[in-house]
C-alpha cells in the first residue's frame, strides 16, 4: 500500500487516561481510537493485526479439528434464565426488550446459545466427539474499563466450545486445545504461561487453564516455581507446607495463657506491628465474612493475604463477601480490629500458617484490646484448618521439595475450562450411546481475546519510540521509505521494490508522502513495521539501506538482497 | 475436510413458517439454524458460504482503494441525537442503557460513529478523498422478520462511507464503488440490476442505486425498459408520457357539467366498477394524505396505485401518511370512498394520467354519489400535475421512445448512496481547502447485505433437490464421494483423489461415512458442492464418475482427469 492514501492518523498527544504503554501507542500511531468509555474502532492499521491474530487462531484451531460456526450476539433471555445465569451473571450483562417487548441479552459468551444448539442437533455418540468455534464480537458492560483494549466492554473473542461423551474424550478435547493455543500464542510472538487457573466448583483439579502474558500492566498475578515449573494464577496458587520451615513467634510463648494489652486505636495490622514494635508474621489477624449468609471467622497471619476463592471453595460456597459494620456489630463482641480467634462465638477457619505458629498476637474480642502469647490449638481450636491464603514470593513451592515461588504480572489471553455438564444438564443436551442409554454430553469451553491479545503483543514488543511488531501479527511485513520522494531514481528504485515485494507475498507500504526523512523515519519507528528499506541517494547504484525494527543498525545493500531480507524476515515469528 | 467430522445436521422436515426457498434448504442442508425471530447460527457450510462472499467483496473494495476498518456496535445515543436520528429512526433501532444509565443503540449503521471520526482526524484536502468500509454484524428490529436471512434482525453486512472535497470526488468515489459492486455481485454469480432509487430529499437525481438480484421471493419490484436498459425501483421508476397514448374515457363526455349518479356503498374501486359497469381506468380515485401535519388531496387513475415516496418529494414533505377517519371527517364533506376534486376545499394533486383524461368518473364529495363526465380542467384545477403513481407493466419507458416498462421482482443485495454533507454538518466533520477555507466534506455511503447475499445467490442457484452454488461462493469445491467406504481400494483411491486436491488449491469434502450411496448421493445434492467425482467399482483401475451439480451427466473418466476437472471448475464463477 502506498501510505499517502492510508488513513493512520498519528497522535503526539495521547489522553492522560490512557495508562498503559499499548494503549498509549495504539492512539499515538493511529491503530485505534476510542467512540465511548471501553469501545474502539480499529483503523486500517489495528484491523490489519487484528486479522492477523485472527487468521493464525482459525488455522491453528483447524488444525485442532474445531469447525468454525457463528453464532448472534442477540441472545433470548430464556435460554439464560435455564442456565441459571440471567439473575446470576450481574450488570456486565447488557440487557434489553425486543419491540415485542421479549427479553433478550447481548452475548458476553456462548455456552447457552451453543448448548441449546446442540441439544437440538446431536443425539447420538456417532455424532461425537466435535467441537465448535467462533470468532466474535463480545459485549460486556465492564465496571472500569480500561488499559483500551485489554479491558474494553465490546471485544473481539474466539471461543469454542467441545462436546464429548465422557471425561476421557473432553480430556483429549481440552488437551487438543491447550496445545493449539500453545501454538497460537508462540506464532504470534508472546511471552506466556499457561497456568493452573480456578475452575470455580466444578472441573475439579487440572479443569482450568489461563494463559498469561508476561507483562507488568497485568491485571493478574502469577505464582511460579522457577525449579519445577509449578505455575498458577495468584487466586488458585496452593501453598506449600515444608517441614522445618522457620516460624515467626511472637513474645510471651511460655505464658500458660494470653496476655491481656491495652491497644488503643490499633486497628489494621499497620497500627498493631507500630503499637507493640513486632513483625506483621507475628500477628493474627480475625475476618469476618457471609458465605451464603452464614457468617463465618477466618483467621490468617498478618502478612497474609485473604483469598477469597480458597475460602469460597473450601466452604463449598456459591457466594462470599465481607461482614459490612452492621454485621459484626451483631456478631461480634469487638468492633473491626479487635476481633480474634479465642472465645469466638462463630464457626472459625485457620489458615495453615497460623496454625503453624507457636505464638501469636491476636485480636482480644474486647474493644482497643489484644491478647499477647495466644496458642493454636490451645487457646483456640484447629478443627477447621486449611488453606485460605494468596501465596507470597518466597513461600515454599507446593509441587516440588527445594523450588520457592516468585511472582509475575501477567495479561490473561485465553482460557481453558472443563465445564463437565454445567450446561448440558439444565438445556438437556444429551446423547445416546451405543447401547441406547442417555447422558449428558460433556462440555468443555475455551476462549482467547483476540483485541486483547494485540494489546499483549503491543505490551511485550515495543519501546520508547513506537511498536516493535513480530512478522507474524505486523500490519506490514516492510517499510519502504524513499528519502526523497521527489527525486526520480528513488521514486523508481521504490516503486520497483514494491512491486517486487507485494509479487513474492511481502506485503509492503511505501512511504511516498512528501515529508522530510525525519517525519518519515519517526513514523515507521511508531508503526513498528519488521523491515525496512531506506532508499536515498545510492538508489541510482542500485543500494539501499536495510534494517529491522527490533535491531536497528542499517546496512547498505543491493536492492534485490533487501527484498530478499525482507522475505525472510517476514518468515520469521 | 473428511465429512463424519462436518458439523452438518441435515433436516427432512423443515418449519412450516419458512416460506422462501433458500430459507427452507438452508435449514434442510444444516447451513443455518435460528436462535430468535430473524436471528441465526450459521453452522460451519453457511459460515464457509458467508466467509467467501466476505473475501470476495474484500478483494474488489481493496482494488476500489477503500481500506478497511472496524466500528463499534455500541454506540452513545448522543451521536445519534447530534445527527437527529435518535428520535427519528423508529423502533427498529435498539435501544439500552449501559450500567452508567447513558444511553446507548446498536449500530443498524455507522454515518453517526464514522463521521465523527472523520471530524476528529481529518482536518485537510491532503486527506482527501478516502473510503472507508467494514464488514461487521448489524441489528435492526424488524417488524416482521422473515424469508430466512433475507430480512433478519442480526444480519452480517458491508458498510461503506466516502469522503471528499466536492460532488466531483463524490461521483468518482461512487463511480469506483459501483463499478466494484457490478463486479463483485457478477463474481458470486448473481443475475442482478443496478437500478435507480430513490435518495430522499438528498443526493439529487442519480444519486442513489440499488443492486438487485433478480428472484420471486424478492420485496421489491424493479420496472425495467428491455428496449433501452432503463431501469428503477418501483418506488422511484417514473412514468413515460408519450403523445397519442390511448386514453381511457368514462361515457357522458359530451355534456357541458357532471352528472350525479347515485352509488351507494360504492366506497372502493372495485364496487364502483361492478356498480356502474365501467373499466377502472374511467375512474379517478381521491386520496386524502397528511404530509408534514397539512391536509393534502391525491387524484389517481382508478387502475393506479399512488406512489407515497413520489408524492413526499414533490410535496417537500418529511412525513407524509393516508388521513385518518377522524381527519377525513373533519375536512371533506364525504366519507372515504366517495371525495372526489370537484369543489375539493383542500390542497389538490392530479396525477399526469388523470389530467390526462378526456373525462372521469370520481366521488361526488357527497355520501353515496358519484359524478360521472368530469373533465379535467374544466372541472377542477389541473395547476398541480405530476407523477403521484407507480409505474405499472406497459406503461412508456420514460427514456426511450419506443420501449415499455415490464417488471419483475427484486432482492435488494446492494445500495450506494450519495449522502452530501446530510452527517457532516451536523457532527462538524470540515476540511480546509488549499486556500485555508473551511467547507463540510462532501459523503457516500455504501452498503451490501453480506449473509443477504448469501440467499439471494441461493434463491438463484438452487433445484428441488438442494443447492446449485457458484463456485465462487461454494462451501467446497468438490465432493468426493466413494460407494462403499468399507472397500480398501475405493477407499485408497478417495483419499489419494482427496490429497491430491487438497494439494492443489481446491477445497475438498469426502464422504467417509459407512452410508448407504443414496443417502450420500441425497445429502450431495443438497449441499450443491460444484464439482463430483464418484469413486465406485472401477475404483481398482483408476477409473471415477465425473459430474457436476448444474450438469449432472456423469463422466466415466481416469482419477487425475476427475481432479483436473474439479480444478477448471473451481477456477470458474
Amino acid at each position: 500500500m502506498y501510505q499517502s492514501s492510508l488513513f493512520a492518523p498519528t497522535m503526539r498527544e495521547v489522553p492522560s487516561d490512557a495508562e498503559a504503554a499499548s494503549h498509549r501507542l495504539m492512539l499515538r500511531a493511529g491503530f485505534i481510537r476510542p467512540v465511548a468509555s471501553g469501545v474502539y474502532t480499529f483503523l486500517p492499521l489495528g484491523w490489519r493485526v487484528l486479522r492477523k491474530i485472527s487468521a493464525i487462531v482459525r488455522e491453528e484451531l483447524e488444525r485442532a479439528g474445531a469447525q468454525e460456526v457463528l453464532m448472534p450476539a442477540l441472545q433470548p433471555a430464556e435460554l439464560w434464565r435455564t442456565s441459571g445465569r440471567y439473575a446470576a451473571y450481574g450488570p456486565e450483562l447488557i440487557r434489553f426488550k425486543d419491540r415485542g417487548d421479549r427479553d433478550f441479552v447481548l452475548g458476553p459468551t456462548h455456552e447457552e446459545v451453543v448448548t441449546a444448539l446442540i441439544a437440538d442437533e446431536v443425539n447420538s455418540y456417532r455424532q461425537l466427539p466435535m467441537t465448535l468455534y467462533q470468532i466474535q464480537t463480545k459485549f460486556r458492560d465492564e465496571r472500569r474499563p480500561r488499559f483500551g483494549l485489554l479491558r474494553g466492554r465490546e471485544f473481539l473473542m474466539m471461543d469454542a466450545y467441545s462436546f464429548g461423551e465422557n471425561e476421557i474424550s473432553l480430556n483429549a478435547a481440552y488437551e487438543a486445545m491447550y496445545e493449539a493455543y500453545e501454538r497460537i500464542f508462540a506464532r504470534c510472538g508472546l511471552e506466556f504461561r499457561g497456568v493452573e487457573a480456578d475452575s470455580g466448583t466444578i472441573g475439579g483439579e487440572g479443569g482450568s487453564h489461563e494463559f498469561m502474558a508476561l507483562a507488568d500492566v497485568g491485571e493478574d498475578t502469577i505464582a511460579f516455581c522457577a525449579h519445577c515449573g509449578y505455575s498458577a494464577n495468584l487466586e488458585k496458587a496452593e501453598v506449600g507446607r515444608r517441614e522445618g520451615e522457620p516460624r515467626a513467634d511472637s513474645a510471651n510463648g511460655g505464658a500458660t495463657s494470653p496476655e491481656l494489652v491495652h491497644t488503643p486505636g490499633a486497628r489494621t495490622i499497620e497500627q498493631l506491628t507500630a503499637a507493640m514494635g513486632v513483625m506483621a508474621d507475628e500477628t493474627i489477624k480475625t475476618l469476618l465474612m457471609v458465605a451464603d449468609g452464614q457468617a463465618t471467622a477466618v483467621a490468617i497471619r498478618g502478612d497474609h493475604e485473604a483469598n477469597e476463592i480458597k475460602i469460597k471453595r473450601l466452604l463449598g460456597a456459591e457466594t462470599l463477601e465481607m461482614a459490612d459494620a452492621g454485621t459484626i456489630a451483631a456478631l461480634a463482641a469487638a468492633p473491626a480490629g479487635f476481633i480474634g480467634p479465642v472465645g469466638l462465638k462463630l464457626p472459625l477457619w485457620i489458615d495453615f500458617a497460623v496454625a503453624d505458629m507457636e505464638t501469636g498476637i491476636a485480636g482480644a474480642n474486647k474493644g482497643e484490646f489484644h491478647l499477647r502469647g495466644v496458642v493454636p490449638g490451645r487457646d483456640f481450636p484447629l478443627t477447621r484448618v486449611g488453606d485460605l491464603r494468596n501465596a507470597a514470593a518466597g513461600d515454599p513451592c507446593p509441587r516440588c521439595a527445594e523450588g520457592r515461588l516468585d511472582m509475575r504480572k501477567g495479561i490473561e489471553i485465553g482460557h481453558v475450562f472443563k465445564l463437565g455438564t454445567k450446561y448440558s444438564v439444565p438445556l438437556q443436551a444429551d446423547f445416546a450411546d451405543a447401547k441406547g442409554a442417555s447422558s449428558p454430553i460433556v462440555m468443555g469451553c475455551y476462549g482467547i481475546g483476540i483485541s486483547r491479545m494485540m494489546s499483549a503483543v503491543a505490551e511485550q514488543h515495543r519501546d520508547d519510540r513506537g511498536f516493535r511488531w513480530p512478522a507474524a501479527v505486523a500490519p506490514f511485513q516492510a517499510h519502504i521509505v524513499p528519502v526523497s520522494w521527489k527525486d526520480a531514481s528513488q521514486r523508481a528504485l521504490a516503486e520497483e521494490l514494491y512491486r517486487t515485494l507485494q509479487a513474492g507475498g511481502v506485503d509492503a507500504l511505501l512511504d511516498d508522502r512528501d515529508e522530510r526523512l525525519g517525519v518519515k523515519l519517526k513514523d515507521a519507528d511508531l508503526f513498528g513495521i519488521p523491515s525496512r528499506i531506506v532508499v536515498g541517494k545510492r538508489a541510482a547504484e542500485g543500494i539501499v539501506e536495510y534494517s529491522e525494527r527490533s535491531r536497528p543498525e542499517a546496512e547498505a545493500v543491493s536492492a534485490a538482497d533487501a527484498a530478499g531480507r525482507c522475505k525472510q524476515r517476514a518468515a520469521m515469528t
